[in-house]
């Protein structure tokens, strides 16, 4: 059995109760956004390597290792959050196939060499920096959620770095930072290809977008359907439905 | 009574019957597109001026001029089509708002100064350059649909001379220029602010896209609900039905 620490407890990660995951509410606790990501990336079908940049408890990567058999490697920077990476890597019994480095995005060089993964997923911190008194309240969420330690420009650095020419890197934010994003993605020579907007419900505007780009690929997006989470009563929609509870 | 050349006929450009527009076959007939960029656009509320590159027989402008009392120009650089345009504001009896100018709009200076429109329109040649045979086929078309007399590139950088700082230019493309369109955009200062992607049916990827940038606005996209054209039994959405019929 694994350790817990704090106000860490484990929970469910998919609704057919194979796999569980150590969260906590004041330092770590996945979204919908990591769940959507796992389900829109492209992965290799069996062998081949995966980099899971912004792991947090690494939920990227348990979720990927239902969908493929590739070595997935996470990137975690804060050292409480990368410790509960690791637990669920034990918890679920994948030392094979999962490892989580505890390290900073932007030095991987060194220690991941480059252009060695077929596919790098991200979800990056969403927000530029924010003001002092945000910063005070938390510091775990701050970091997670905020642009502190890498800017969004050193996460598509560090994707392009890592990743195979031809390879995939897919990546999930806000549509408030489309535009940067294609703009990042073309700068550094990832090709967007897919994009796909999540619509909290019909009528509404997009809250969410998913895109892969492939390295020195040639221009041709498509924009995928889109996808809805929620019908008008409330509840979930069926293919919301088929990804959360996988 | 205006006069028709060749093979051209005069259609309703809206289901109330209240404006006509002369079309052809062979040379210009208006598509969904340009119907759809007219609905999608911000038009000043009363008095302004509005700009539309890429005019063809002027439908846009048409559009437009219920929607606004703004005074609006179109620039079309085909002498024969241009000569519909000029017909249809005729037969139309609007004179007062719309003008039309037979030009190249990457020479309009001169003619049109800079930073004085607060609205530009365009629905500019999808295509890249075609192969000789196509280009043989049918001059009129193959000049409206490709990029022969001028590139993304010309029609975004034409569009930025002739706005104001602080005024929209609307366009409507395919999908898979959009990495294209939205790098034009930031490299021209025109921030891009709305984004709608129009979907053929449920379950289908997008075939249209409708942005809006705003020159040296500030960096945040709104992704607008997406719009389907069909339902599943073929007929139009009612969504759709509304801007098409007007």
């Amino acid at each position: 059995m694994v350790q817990l620490f704090d106000d860490e407890r484990i929970d469910f990660l998919l609704a057919d109760e194979s796999m569980r995951i150590i969260q906590s509410p004041t330092a770590f606790a996945f979204s919908l956004d990591a769940v959507m990501l796992a389900n829109f990336a492209s992965t290799p079908k069996k062998k081949g390597t995966i980099l899971d940049l912004c792991t947090g408890n690494g939920v990227v990567p348990l979720l990927l290792s239902r969908k493929t058999e590739a070595k997935i490697t996470g990137v975690e920077i804060q050292d409480r959050i990368y410790s509960m990476a690791e637990r669920n890597i034990q918890l679920n019994d994948l030392e094979d196939q999962l490892n989580v480095i505890h390290g900073d995005l932007r030095e991987m060089k060194p220690v991941l060499g480059h252009s060695s993964f077929q596919v790098v997923t991200c979800n990056p911190p969403y927000f530029k920096t924010p003001s002092n008194r945000e910063q005070n309240q938390n510091e775990y969420l701050t970091i997670a959620r905020h642009e502190i330690f890498c800017t969004l420009e050193d996460v598509v650095k560090a994707c392009k770095l890592h990743v195979k020419p031809g390879g995939k890197v897919a990546m999930v934010h806000r549509p408030g930072r489309l535009v940067d994003i294609i703009t990042l993605f073309r700068k550094y020579n990832l090709e967007p290809k897919r994009l796909q907007l999540v619509y909290p419900k019909a009528g509404k505007q997009a809250n969410m977008l998913l895109i892969e780009g492939i390295r020195d690929g040639k221009a041709d997006l498509k924009i995928l359907p889109p996808l809805y989470i929620y019908k008008e009563d409330g509840t979930y929609t069926k293919e919301a439905e088929e990804i959360i509870y996988g």
